[in-house]
């Protein structure tokens, strides 16, 4: 059987099924009027309380959609037209939206420590000044890197200094398994151009499909409009089920669950790789998410290999999937088990020595 | 307090809460590892097949959406470029987002009997082919039309001999409160050129938010990628619901009640039209769906009208919303009870009458 290093989803067992359908039920008995009617453009009434508490914003600036790749696109059609800088490499659904509407891209490289901030100055200094610069500071797809607080710091007075429009993407923030969370760009700054997106498809189930952003109030009022010409209402079965399941404070105890399913995970990648590839190719190490990014020596291109891999029963995506180099990969260990993680690393990792030298 | 005739949505007796309530619960008991994962990106599969096993085609011809105006959205950006035709008055949603996208937009009349078919081979002679025509042939928004058989057929032929995209648009047919269902110009075309949509907002929910769509299987197939990246999977949750509630042989007696509920007011409403307007208007007398159409004497401005007639404390939406003349207005009778008809019609009667000499 194929092992999917590629899928970049929560393993089934992750999943509060249980609790969700009791939650589904009592949210639709206590408030079945709201829920089934059209309304809310905005998203749901308690849900979009709740997160306004939680980030300590009014709810007049919180947007819940179908899913969070959802708001990107609303934002996209509400701010300024322009360029759009992303990190290199960067989430692919995004970057393959803004490609697909023609958009200018800007790049800035990234490493250990997130997004280069003395390249994206630079980048800054070059042309016209961008519409918006999207982030995924903590625990990146694909790479997994997190933006150091020093380089958050930084990113925040650029927004400032320059009125720069961006958005800080953070589906991942909460599923850390280790070290001490950072304050988000959004917090450091104050939110007055740093908006922020998150969803509860990695805390609680993608499947549900809510996720939201933090705007500043007059730019959700012109989203309300983009919205409703766009779906009229969004799904809010799934956002009251939501909000059920965190007013029952299930968000807490699924979180931990989580955790201790996706740090077994992770460990059980990182030694694989080390048992495997040591001295052939690096990786980042991260302390939370779902994905570990793996360079390759130079000569060696992840496409053809992952011709190879799916022969050989391993699969994942290739980095320059997200904008990355040729020798790059996206390996998830979200989805698979920790032994079939161990098997998968390992058929990679025979592939990888048989044909190559050590860097 | 202000009577609504200007929401066309369901009053809230209509919705079945506590039978949704119980088919979210079993459908996540059921099948929550799929409904709550990421997939399904043209919608819930055993939703798809009971949709398709309904209208005879296959399930890879169906895609459910997030109510069907984002089938809409989808539909056009999968279609080539090129003038619209809708009707005119049409539903004013479609219509906006056509003019957004700076769509050229071709008009056809309706009449009683429905779009006028005359006219369509006239605006279909003129300038390029039309890239889509699109058409609400049963109880129309907003003027509660039904396109009769014959003109159906002529629909119907007009589409297979020109090679014609046509939506068909038909989310109140099955809300039909007497006389005889008539073919769906898609059953008479058989599906070559002509699509459909409907959806489950008027027969058991709006703000579930699970509309559809039937296209040639390969349109679904360039559909799919424009899906995932808009929103990656729609609102599983509620599309689960939806079957589990179909399943369970719900929909039968859930028509019922709604089309019993909607009989009356659409009963209370021609009574007190005639009471009140007889020989100072005219309107619609539809069989089904939520909307009559009301037309006044040429020199009256429902614009104006309506500034009077919220300081009298009932509201409409002027026909020219929808492309109509200024002297229309659609009147729903779905939302406000009965009395709150016979009084809201009482109240415009009056204002009508006492500014307007007789048609």
């Amino acid at each position: 059987m194929t092992i999917s290093l590629a899928r970049g989803i929560p393993a089934p067992e992750c999943l509060p099924v249980e609790e969700l359908a009791e939650c589904a039920e009592a949210a639709l008995r206590g408030d079945g009027e709201t829920i089934l009617s059209y309304g809310s453009t905005l998203g749901y009434g308690p849900l979009r309380e709740w997160i306004a508490e939680r980030h300590g914003v009014e709810p007049g600036c919180v947007v819940v959609t179908n899913g969070s790749l959802q708001v990107f696109h609303l934002l996209l059609s509400a701010l300024p037209a322009g360029r759009v800088l992303v990190e290199r490499p960067t989430y692919d659904r995004p970057r393959k939206v803004l490609l697909e509407l023609g958009r200018e891209l800007g790049e800035v490289g990234i490493d250990a420590d997130g997004m280069d901030v003395g390249e994206l100055e630079r980048v800054l200094g070059e042309g016209s000044p961008p519409a918006l610069l999207y982030t995924i500071p903590t625990f990146q797809n694909p790479t997994g890197s997190t933006l150091s607080v020093e380089r958050r710091r930084r990113v925040a007075g650029l927004a400032d200094e320059r009125a720069l429009p961006v958005l800080e993407d953070d589906p991942y923030g909460l599923v850390r398994f280790e070290g001490e969370p950072l304050p988000s760009i959004f917090e450091l700054e104050g939110g007055e151009h740093v908006m922020y997106s998150s969803s509860f498809s990695k805390t609680v189930a993608p499947g549900l499909r809510v996720g939201y952003a933090i705007v500043p109030a007059a730019l959700a009022s012109q989203i309300e409009p983009l919205a409703a010409a766009t779906y009229i209402t969004p799904a809010l079965l799934a956002q009251a089920t939501v909000h059920e399941f965190l007013r029952r404070g299930l968000l807490e105890p699924s979180l931990e669950r989580v955790c201790g399913l996706l740090r077994e995970r992770r460990d059980a990648m990182l030694e694989a790789l080390e048992r495997g590839l040591s001295g052939r190719a690096r990786w980042t190490e991260p302390e939370g998410g779902y994905f570990v990014w793996l360079e390759l020596a130079d000569d060696v291109g992840a496409s053809e290999l992952l011709a190879r891999a799916q022969d050989a029963g391993v699969t994942f995506v290739p980095g320059a999937d997200f904008g990355g180099a040729p020798n790059t990969a996206r390996l998830a260990f979200s989805f698979v088990s920790p032994a079939e993680i161990e098997e998968g690393v390992a058929r990679l990792a025979r592939l990888v020595t048989a044909t190559t030298a050590p860097v």
